[in-house]
């Protein structure tokens, strides 16, 4: 199989760790997605560099692409793929605007490409397993569901500045906390309120509601101090009839009537080597319906208006 | 001076063990609010009993009254009280409608009353000392803060089914999340969202916007576990330029340029006895600025419409 890389802005060095593990996959070719991203060499060992991603695409008999690009430029990129019948693994979010994703929705059901994304995070160790567990009914039925992400700024691309190109904090970050309501309940979305600080957003918060009467919420910040020990604080709290349920990167503290528990995370699945074997892990209808959230959360924090969220998605079918 | 009691619904009992370590103090009379509460004797050692609260206030020429009925009746009685001249130290909410918040400020403002209410939790000794630091810059200018609320449901008369004599999970929980956000961040509350789960609410979400772009969200549930160690699951977190300072009943954390710090929690003062001095720990226009916000947060969750927090309370004079 022949495997090209177009962009390297979001984590699609990950993908690379991945195949270059596998000697029945090519890297075939690394293209930059725009002149911004900066040009010259590879950054991937050994594959070949190409300076336009639609000449690498014809060229190299591509059959999937890790598409990483500025942000917004995803869209467009997973759309020329689609055309090109070649299957696309993408970095999140897919599109950084409702028209958008609905164009990339048409393009992938219309080429019957094969299209997963990096929501790398529904697969840490530990938030993997405590949704099993909520899912298997560890906590009853869950009635309310916290999730944070907080990052530190560090240094980003000045393109961050620009809204076109970056998209947002909550499609860019809150999708991963978004990703875990949805793992953890498997409810869709239905309306959400927003509120957001500075541009680009230093701090948001996003209130969800979800089939069932279910409420959920997303903080994001990118205020963690820079002396902190780990680039990320993630958490989900999720709360239901029977139980309570805290996980971090590192713990998961179950309380139901049983008392207090200290689970162990479990082994979770390697997102792309189970797409590449054919499965479907976070599925082409989950991640619209999940981009759609997060689009919707950002559209509401920009409006100040409570925004429905589209049925138009069919994440469980 | 001359103190009665009128209903034992609320924390009552807390300003009752303050009184009684005074000689200086009266405690002069105790009647319920209301035949629902149950009547018998009193449940205030050597109080005298009363079955008409309103007779009470005649005969026993009260100075202060400390009201806690069951809480819809709390506007009319503070109220009469006010009427009466009678200074008040109240459950909270002290409303639980807006008309009628605006009735008891019109009353408390007209026969020029003392006024306090039961904001006990901004005293917790982690909270306060907390609140102190974050007004002193220890994050630097506060940008997002969450607050959580999370209690045992136990057992709770069945009056907390009746919306008009409960008032909503939102202003009786959700009101001690809601200080704190005003006690860390010095800042009003200007609009809100919500969501709720339930009848009584098991289960809200509220997100504010406060002035200078601060945003707060405050997740509330009786869901608990019966086995969990302590009734009560308070926290706040709060992020600002400079750092993150996150609180629960019996810790500080301090992340800043300088570090992890531990911080001990300091004495906070006692809210009653800070009154009864002439103090005014938590201000009348306080009060009715942090009750309208608690319920606009409800009338939120329960129309599903962003509320709009009118800025007729001037807290900050």
């Amino acid at each position: 199989m022949n495997i090209c890389f177009i962009g390297n802005c979001g984590h699609s060095a990950q993908a690379y760790r991945v195949l270059k593990t596998r000697n029945d996959i090519k890297m075939c070719g690394f293209a930059p997605s725009c002149l911004r991203e900066g040009g010259g060499s590879s950054p991937f060992d050994g594959v070949p560099y190409f300076s336009d991603w639609r000449e690498m695409l014809v060229k190299t008999k591509a059959d999937m692409a890790v598409v990483a690009p500025i942000f917004g430029l995803n869209a467009d990129i997973i759309i020329q793929c689609a055309e090109m019948g070649i299957n696309v693994f993408a970095e999140k979010p897919i599109a950084t605007t409702l028209k958008q994703l609905d164009a990339v929705k048409r393009a992938v059901k219309a080429h019957k490409i094969r299209l997963c994304a990096m929501h790398y995070l529904r697969y840490t160790p530990t938030f993997y397993r405590a949704a099993e567990m909520v899912r298997a009914g560890a906590v009853g039925e869950v009635r309310m569901l916290t999730a944070q992400k907080s990052y530190k700024w560090g240094r980003r691309p000045e393109w961050y500045s620009e809204r076109e190109l970056y998209g947002g904090t909550v499609p860019w970050i809150g999708i991963h906390a978004i990703d875990w309501i949805y793992a953890f309940t498997g409810k869709r979305f239905l309306s959400v309120t927003a509120e957001s600080y500075g541009s680009p957003e230093t701090a948001a918060l996003c209130q969800f509601r979800l089939e069932d009467g279910v409420i959920a919420s997303v903080n994001l910040d990118y205020l963690r101090p820079s002396s902190a020990k780990t680039h990320g604080d993630d958490r989900v709290r999720c709360v239901g009839t029977d139980g309570v349920i805290e996980v971090t990167e590192k713990e998961i503290l179950l309380i139901n009537d049983q008392g207090y528990q200290a689970l162990a995370p479990t082994d979770a699945p390697e997102l792309l080597t189970e797409f590449l074997s054919g499965g479907n892990a976070v599925s082409p209808d989950e991640i619209f319906h999940l981009t759609r959230a997060a689009l919707c959360a950002r559209d509401a924090a920009d409006t100040g208006r409570k925004v429905m969220i589209s049925r138009s998605d069919k994440p469980l079918s």
